[in-house]
């Protein structure tokens, strides 16, 4: 057990259940090698990207198929004792942390492209395979799959937190790009949602009730989702601005004049300054939106002089431009470096992150303030943003061994996402609630929309065996 | 009661609960003179655009807002009474039909436009409100909402049945257009879902879990949808192909190549003979596509001409373009024609409609055998496509006093609907399941999706009390 909580509030509450011995012995005799219980293993699926540290699960299940993961539930059911599915670990919100211990399955082994339908737009993974994994495999076809969170997640993982990234803007994240699924439910059986028709009002939608769930309501073995044509032409540009106020007016009236921008990303001069430092790069310390275009060459053409335009009202200065793949890479570096630049900036922080989205037209009401307040704060801070998408994240650098700080960077963060969910947004648009946001969730929705959700959740997993203490407190 | 069914399996089972004269005149007191019990009333509430016949409900309720809702639901809660909404009683599948009794609730009247978000491209509305009316609410602000079936449904019957129409290619169906959602639930109980954020991973998707629940689990009393920006330059074409596998052919090409085609819609030949008959027009009587195309000037003609070079591969003949709406609306008249032409084509008939979707590569597939097996039938057939998304109707148009007609109408459903799950499609691409895809349902998505959707259903109304008998039996 971990020492005694200081500020329970602020951190997850543990209520480890018992892995009774019996159940272990079935799994190492069902699964042998594909089975562990040291400690190295456990503790390394008993951590994620979030700022929280809990005592790991009991053992690890290295599941190949979906067979593998049934009758790991199939075990787990029988005695009551949760499994949390683990697929590369780059959960930003406690997700996989084993906040009621038992057994942590990791689908990282799972990770064959199924079925590529290029003639369809669609492709079948199983829940192990990465986003660039998905994307090397299919690249032959000329066809992409856009969705792209800092992290290269697991296609099962983006799919249960409902994941986006910079492309969000033009293809929608993974709520509109999951097509169909395969999950196995918390008494180890197999259904299928959805098919690969491009619509359907076939019943209740149990694909997007399962995108997003968390690995709550049930275990994702097999999921198919949308491709997309490589377009023909791609151009990047960097723009700078001299305000924050600048950028941020700039991308509200991109998004509102409907220009089918690709990317639209913002660094404020903070965070210039740390992938400087970083990169060893001299970009102009000054607010970025650093944006990309897809279409035809004449659609790309008419998209850059509209922005142009636009960013030109606002002062927008040293434009800088690349159609090359290489040029693009090198222009959207400091985007790449931003997370690791703001963590390394701090040597042996944990990051506090922001993930509020709102209506495109408060997104200068909600970031404005709320960076005033971080830097007002004297924590070290980071700002990057989706902002085409009125989504972005401020990352408070915060030394775990002070507990000041997690309650300064807590209270940050507090009126940052009160901010969003008064101007009509949400605290999470991306990340997921896991074990952070669960206050926040209930301040978003209302009591009754979550009290749905618990009765949703305790229909379809009676005995709370799937990634038990997350999204809401049953 | 109805006469004994003759083909219990091609009508719906009817089993009408007791509606106890307490609540009748609980609901009489509560609403005066927006409660009738009045037989034509009541049967003006106990049909729609099916072929089914049943026993009108006990009453109607005429919902004014929320409250008026949420009062009529806790009424009939109270009692074990069903409730069905009603909107405009556009419904193809039964959905409105009372097979269970119980109160009709009219929520025609909830028909007001509350909130215009015209920078954030959104609209909130009640779920009475048309799709003409929200267009013409909004058409001063330069925006318009895509969605479109055929009938000027409410957008509350729209939600429900998770419809889209001839825009879905490029612009989605309900389930990517609703944004967020105040439902009454089966106690009577207020919640809201989602918010006006453009993305959001805050829990549960309980927005598009009820888009498409058909009424069976919430009543929706407010809706939010995406609004769009008018295409800057819109250019519709009809073409005419010598055969059906041609202009399917060209469909599919369109949609490969990545085309962002606003519209693509598929006539047969016999129903332009319905056509010409109807609207004393001479079309070219071979398979006809319609198709729209929005975007820049530049973009537009970029679509105009790849598609232009595709039809061309496949024969097709007597391209007509149009660039203002007059001439779109006469262009397009044969397809706006289309359902009455073929329904009028055999006077006092009704017709078993067809909605299956399929992946777009297995159009032809699907389409072609489908059409041959309807002609060889001797039955009177229509044939209209949205085959842009894979999605086509097939109305077989029978004597409702004739049921042999009915028996060989339901067989030819039935291999049509069984060869598009075999090629990964589904049953139904946007009318829903209502009373007559319930065992299509079972096949398609197998029987342990089916009953995961009940778990659902009798978790969250567990008197199954909301829209009873729709979906699947309990």
């Amino acid at each position: 057990m971990n020492a005694p909580h200081t500020a329970p509030h602020l951190l997850p509450e543990v209520h480890t259940r018992a892995v009774p011995a019996a159940l272990l012995e079935a799994l190492q005799a069902r699964f042998c090698a594909q089975f562990s219980s040291a400690l190295v293993v456990r503790e390394q699926h008993g951590r994620d990207e979030s700022a929280f540290t809990v005592p790991p699960p009991a053992a690890v299940v290295f599941a190949q198929n979906t067979q593998d993961v049934s009758d790991a539930v199939k075990l787990a059911a029988q005695y009551k004792v949760p499994v949390i599915p683990f697929g590369v670990g780059s959960s930003l919100e406690g997700h996989l942390l084993a906040v009621q211990g038992g057994i942590s399955l990791d689908v990282s082994r799972m990770n064959q492209v199924l079925a590529i339908n290029a003639e369809d737009l669609t492709v079948t993974v199983q829940p192990g395979v990465t986003r660039t994994q998905l994307n090397a495999a299919v690249k032959s076809t000329g066809l992409f799959f856009p969705i792209d969170p800092g992290a290269d997640a697991t296609i099962g993982g983006m799919s249960a937190t409902r994941a986006s990234g910079t492309n969000a803007v033009r293809y929608g994240t993974m709520r509109e790009n999951v097509l169909a699924l395969e999950v196995v439910t918390a008494s180890g059986e197999v259904i299928r949602t959805g098919t690969r028709a491009k619509k359907s009002s076939a019943g209740y939608d149990l694909t997007r009730l399962m995108v997003g769930s968390e690995g709550t309501l049930g275990i994702m073995t097999e999921i198919t989702v949308k491709l997309y044509p490589l377009p023909e032409s791609v151009m990047a540009a960097t723009v700078s601005f001299d305000s924050l106020a600048d950028a941020v007016n700039t991308t509200i009236q991109i998004i509102q004049m409907g220009v089918p921008i690709a990317r639209c990303e913002l660094l404020d001069a903070n965070t210039i300054r740390m992938v400087n430092a970083h990169s060893k790069l001299s970009l102009r310390e000054g607010a970025m939106l650093l944006m990309e275009f897809h279409g035809s060459p004449a659609g790309v053409q008419e998209q850059v002089e509209t922005v142009q335009a636009i960013a030109a009202e606002f002062g927008g200065q040293t434009f800088e431009w690349a159609s090359t793949p290489e040029e693009r890479t090198r222009l959207w570096t400091a985007r790449h470096n931003a997370y690791f630049a703001g963590i390394q900036s701090r040597p042996g922080c944990k990051a506090i992150t922001t993930d509020t989205c709102v209506p495109i037209s408060h997104l200068a009401d909600a970031l404005l303030d709320s960076v005033t307040e971080a830097q007002a704060s004297g924590l070290t801070y980071f700002l990057v943003g989706h902002v085409g998408d009125g989504n972005f994240h401020v990352g408070y650098l915060i030394d775990p061994d002070k507990p000041e700080e997690r309650v300064l960077a807590e209270k940050l963060n507090h009126q940052l996402v009160h901010r969003a969910l008064k101007l009509g947004g949400t605290c999470t648009g991306e990340h997921g609630v896991g074990l952070h946001k669960m206050d926040f969730l209930v301040t978003e929705t209302g009591a009754g929309a979550v009290s749905m959700m618990r009765v949703i959740k305790q229909a379809l997993d009676p005995d709370n065996i799937l990634n038990p203490g997350k999204i809401f407190k049953l």
